[in-house]
């Protein structure tokens, strides 16, 4: 069904910035009209589910100023151009945790804001971690965080998890822990 | 854990759409050097969550102009300024749907893109749902769908359900079923 398919008229490109690109375009409506679309380009995301032998699931905290505070998340990093999410994923994962995996499985991916925005984050799952040390960005300022799944479903009541990908990644587990229970 | 606080140096509003804000901030980095953060401004959304009483649930496909795809995705829309999330559920499911409910249950919230946005998706689930006419903005185009849970798990392994609170609430219901198989 794509019968609802909006041409591009016009783009004007408003901003090119480090991390994102903001276009408004103007299109054709499916019923001849014109409407402005505000769209935001973003090289995408992947994010890693860390749940150790431990029983024990790696969160990284650090503050956001879009939402001017601090949030608790499942390690994360933006695509370099042309890099393959695999390799984001390694390298997100070892920089912001120490951690290294003897495998990242693919678990799936979403759209954040398909409203406005292109942003696609990839989900990995770690297979056999080994803790290393952490490998920060001179401007990156992350505290490591290791919490039980039932430690992480009470963060996220207190709404210290509070980003799509690290739910979905709760979730995720959880799901996981109830399929391991029924089978 | 505020220690990583970013203080505002510098504020440029570079645009004020219909939609969205886009701001570049220059912030003071807890080392004390300064950095740059684009900011995303979004009003916020709702989403509503139709599983009816025959096990289906109710799904939206719409173009997206971000994605140059169709998405099909739980109703959803964002809030108007000065709205409360609950009228803006209740409003977007009967437009969009047709559908009216008894109750709308509020299950949850999240932030889609903390890294460049402030969008906050509010999670809400319809109690004692009853089907109805849509009433579509004359400029919006959207069809409605309804489908098993188990089909609806078809589509997001298909990435026709590819957006975080879709996939959100096909988890979300799956856990509940399993959840109910347990007790």
């Amino acid at each position: 069904m794509d019968s609802f398919y909006e041409k591009t008229l016009q783009t004007k490109t408003l901003y090119e910035g480090k991390v994102i690109q903001v276009d408004i375009e103007e299109v054709a409506l499916p019923n001849g009209k014109t409407s402005t679309r505000e769209l935001v380009r973003h090289p995408g995301a992947v994010a890693v589910i860390v749940y150790t032998d431990e029983d024990k699931l790696v969160l990284v905290e650090q503050y956001r100023k879009a939402l001017e505070k601090t949030l608790i998340e499942i390690p994360a990093g933006k695509m370099e151009k042309g890099e393959a999410p695999l390799h984001t994923a390694e390298r997100e994962l070892v920089e912001e945790t120490g951690y290294t995996a003897d495998a990242l499985e693919y678990i799936g991916s979403f759209y954040t804001s398909p409203g406005f925005a292109d942003e696609c984050v990839y989900l990995y799952e770690a297979q056999g971690v080994v803790k290393g040390e952490q490998n920060l960005d001179e401007d990156e300022f992350v505290n490591v965080i290791e919490v039980t799944l039932e430690e992480a479903e009470v963060l996220m009541a207190k709404e210290k998890i509070h980003d799509a990908k690290t739910c979905y990644a709760v979730q995720y587990l959880k799901m996981k822990q109830m399929q391991h229970r029924l089978t």
